[in-house]
């Protein structure tokens, strides 16, 4: 089983900026800790990271994974071509975010991403993709199980 | 470390009714779940749910737990009291949603109560809990560490 | 056949209240008249009232009889828990009004429990419920039959 | 005692459109079961419809009857005209729809026409205006009597 | 010089209605009252009334007169129709209202017809179309002039 | 009978501005088109104008006047002080406008102190005044009478 | 095969209308170019037009034909009953409009009738009715062939 | 004379929960000011406190005092049914409200409870207890006198 | 201790307008009792009214009194500048209110005001003045003391 | 004359996703028929297709050719960018849509686009591309001949 | 060349309050430092400052200098009159503002003002005033030369 | 010092577009312009544009300069991205427009980037940059000062 990390805008800036949001982590130690525990649950990952919305897109409908862990980052509230690029392919997705987008500016607490997506975890910093990961593999099992 | 695991209105009707959104596990199967995994983090759990309002409030504010994992289904959308109770009592609480609130009527969107909680979890099932549970036990020993 | 006469908050307090808007008839007389016409179609009722959205809800969840005729009052504006909580049990409903909902304050003109319903009926004062019996019993012997 | 039943845009289609939402009764047949009602009730009805705004408010300036049975239909959420109409006689009428017009889509929840009636009363299919020509004789009874 | 007087939905029925908003005057009385101030004014006057906006968009195309003096009743609110049909024309209008269209329902502020006109006249009752009347032929004879 | 006409702001610049929306007569003139008319209708006229929305506000509280016309202009859109002024007096008062609000912008369309006034004319520039002056005098003739 | 040419209200005026936005051809000129087309693809065309929005519905109902090329002008933005009418009858229709309406009014922008219809094309004047019979010449061919 | 005092969702916290908003008196200490100033003022109180819509609602009917001093908190945000309830005694009741309501967030700016009191104070922590008591004592000797 | 009492727009024709909401009492009347209670609670007060945004905004910056009881009236809902304005001066301020705000039309629910002030206090007539001096007569010795 | 044909995002992934919007149609596929038809009308054809909103706006400003048929797809609806790239080069553009816009979710309805286009077509799968080549090639004939 | 700096309310009491919104000079400095920069760039200042909406007017109807520099404070966001006075002369107007208006409440995001104006800076404290000036001047002299 | 500009989509076609709104200037000439101010302020420059959302994010994270002088151009008024990258840096911004923001279309009046800028210049075609310059220095002087 293989996995697709996707980074949307600004999360190669994470630990150098706004860390009473988003924590203090870069996004080399987040990749390091989804690896660990990838290898914990027998998965294979592979990583992304773009602040172009048509690269997004591009990483979606090119992957051979079987599933995409997203963080679609301000894309969320933006993009609507982010969601149809998630429609367009049979991979399930499961978007995160690092923090509580129901806890900041009233533009955050929409996403046009989630309704393509199994679910949303949001809040937990690095942890939302953990978590993720783990909701993912469940749900590839389960449907393959 | 202790987890008061509360769950809102008609969850006490799961796996009798809509399962296309809610998946067919009774209330009960999913709390043998969060307590096998519980078990496995070493920390208890107890277990609360009411269709009343009031009631739930009552129970945030009397549980002496170090945590609280709370779906607080069709009272997110509407219930302003349950996140000023949450807000009143020092405790981190996890909001989860066996389904994907973004995915169904505009109303479901919004919740008054994620803002009062660490994050938010929404549409893997009964797994919502589970990753719930991880999160808020993580965030605890976070805290405490 | 048995129906389950449902009634939100403040109807307890019929005929001493607005007349204008709700009549002088008590919910005891309106339960009366209820319990003739019931008599005449060979039906069963029991009454039911409660000013908590909690109660409303575990009534509906443990009624065993075959449709539930309710007047959610106040809880019809505001209550998504009651939506979720008719739509939780297999039993038809019939949302009934007092007064003409359309004719008074703009926040009345919504409810949130109709969709759940079979049909909504309002603005014959004690009527309403009478026309509600009658088509919550025609409805349940098109389906029986 | 004589009463106007008055059907608006469409609704001469019934039973060749649409069916999951209006039934498959026709239009003749709706009448029918409603000369019967009417005659149970010894009230005289006679039968009005018409797809033009203008010539509903025609037939409603020019009826002697002693009460209106109305389904509005489309026009119920465009139409002032027809609200006015209804104000601008000393008639007594009850408007009924076939289908459950919350839910159905937004711009039909509401309704111009109501709050010039007496009550509405909709989701019972055929079923509504026996319902309403119930509700319409009672009421023009109780002023009378 | 000719004026058409084009009266919308219920103005016929003026003098037997809501008195409170429209003054007690018949449409007759109206006319006769407008016909005074014509003959004053030396204009010549035909008059129009219907409760269809197909047919008062037909009268507006037809009419041969040099400005068109309309009451668009209800349809001021809904009609895009009405709007249109006086800008394809290209003879002057002045709109008017018996009762001041905005100390009444909210929905009642707005005009979509008063754009294509010269100006709006409302509040006055019988005597907007006076002052209509003389707004109207003032404008003809400035353009003219 | 005396009348008090009274401008809002920016008024006391007709002529020299915006020719396309109000015309090329300055307020003087059109004053002098007032005073005309007035001897001609056997009343009183005194003229105020102000750009100060309390000067309009303490001119309102000291007239002695039977009427008021008055042009609100820009504060017509923004003034509740100005409509709870002319509620506070028992004169009564005719709102004009020299351009047809309902043409221009969007925020022009509506108005705080038209429901406090008897009616509201606009679009006639200069005539306006005149078609409001014949209004008020009529109007307060007509409770006289 | 059949097509109904539908046109509602002031189509009729064309030409001799607001040519900026709808070009100088007549309707008869649009009429005479559409049966050229529409002998060319070897169907039978016949034509209507009403200013009335019950006539039109009227026509929906009664024609016998395979396809209905549909300009509903102004009803577009506020008929609910066009819409129903279209969805009330098995023949497939495509809504056509002279001008572009997502660059006029914010009003215009909206349309009840085309989620009823196949498509919609907008702003190529005589020539939108013209692209509108190739589509639903095509469209039935498709469903036939 | 009687006063009931009636405090709603997370009151009993207070004094444990965010002081800056609420002060950092407990309800017992603002129970004891209150009693004094009864005292003072000759009249007597009894306090009642609740997280449970439905229970206020029930004590709201139950009263036989001659005046309420109701905070709802979150309540006044989001109940109808408390709104209705004191509507449906004919007891008068005064709002009041710890903090600064228009300080805080949008949603807490609305009360649908304050227009069925007399009036409503707000801001001034336990101090708004004290002159709501005053102001409700002095409403009844008003109309009592 | 001195109080500055600001009283807005239109205050000064209390007693004299629409006295359903404002009750019977002048100015001077209310001054007299706020004087009154002043020498009660040994605090020297002066007075202020202007119909004038700008006069009141001057008076602000220009009081040298240690609290300020403000009755903005209209421009409570409209006026920025005047919020601006108290937030300019380090002197607190409490806004009454004559009516119930609440109670009246939707635009005199906001109070652009109120954020700026320690509270507010409406619907209790005159008295809303007396209750208004003893919360800042206490806030201000709270701070003191 | 040559046409550019431009596609935005997703639409490479045509035919092998949510088929039931779309068709199951290829890029590939369209634009043979694309090419099959501008041979019959004697105009050259370019095709670009890009997930990227920037690429797209570099392909408008250096396209060379006559005209652009343009589906900007979900850029539609929440590109400003690429409606200000379309005015700000000289070339007439037709918006094409695969999926009628009007029958999806609300958020499709509007398009930003458009207003810098002469028309729009939607709803006719491969279709909406031919016809919108005729209505462009027609256009550009139309202001050369 | 002569400029006329216009500031409106609250600007006098710069210096003196909330200073981590607009710094801690004095108007008097700011003036000091615009009749610098006014020397160096060879145009004459003249100033002037009021709370008083009017007496804005007032001022822009009678400044005699060839450009304005204003920053109408809290009535940027609340006068269409100042617009309108702007609009009623044919001296340019550059509108400037202390801190960021978007960075602050939403209701201060918008300006009636600005569309009257040239340009708008706002953001850089006193720094915006002599940006302003330079912005005035240069356009003053393009025009000129 | 060193300052990067960026310039977002459609700005590289300055002086060959819609000359109305952004001035006959090419970039070219704006950069020169730029320049020249920049040798005067001493401070070096240098300069990007791009038409692609992600490139410019990419710039603004990559480059070591010490201020930004941005003009988003479409993206303001979309992008939370572009405003997320601004404040993911330590670098302080200043957002330009070339036109008035405030007179164009209604969704060009906001901006989501302006928030993480010092500040905002819109209005003065290519001088907008100027006035940029001379503010972004100015401040980075101030803060090292």
């Amino acid at each position: 089983m293989k996995i697709t990390v996707i980074n949307g805008p600004n999360i190669n800036m994470l630990g150098k900026r706004e860390t009473n949001y988003y924590g203090d982590k870069t996004l080399e130690q987040i990749n390091s800790m989804i690896s660990e525990l990838a290898a914990v649950l027998c998965v294979k990952v592979d990583f992304f990271q773009s602040n172009s919305e048509g690269e997004i897109i591009d990483c979606i409908h090119n992957t051979d994974s079987d599933g995409m862990l997203i963080n679609p980052a301000a894309y969320s509230h933006t993009s609507i071509a982010i969601r149809d690029a998630i429609s367009s392919v049979t991979i399930p997705a499961v978007e995160v975010h690092l923090s509580n987008i129901f806890g900041r500016d009233e533009f955050r607490h929409h996403s046009y991403v989630a309704p393509a997506c199994i679910g949303q975890i949001s809040g937990f910093g690095a942890g939302s993709y953990l978590l993720g990961l783990r909701a993912l593999v469940e749900h590839i099992k389960g449907k393959k199980g």
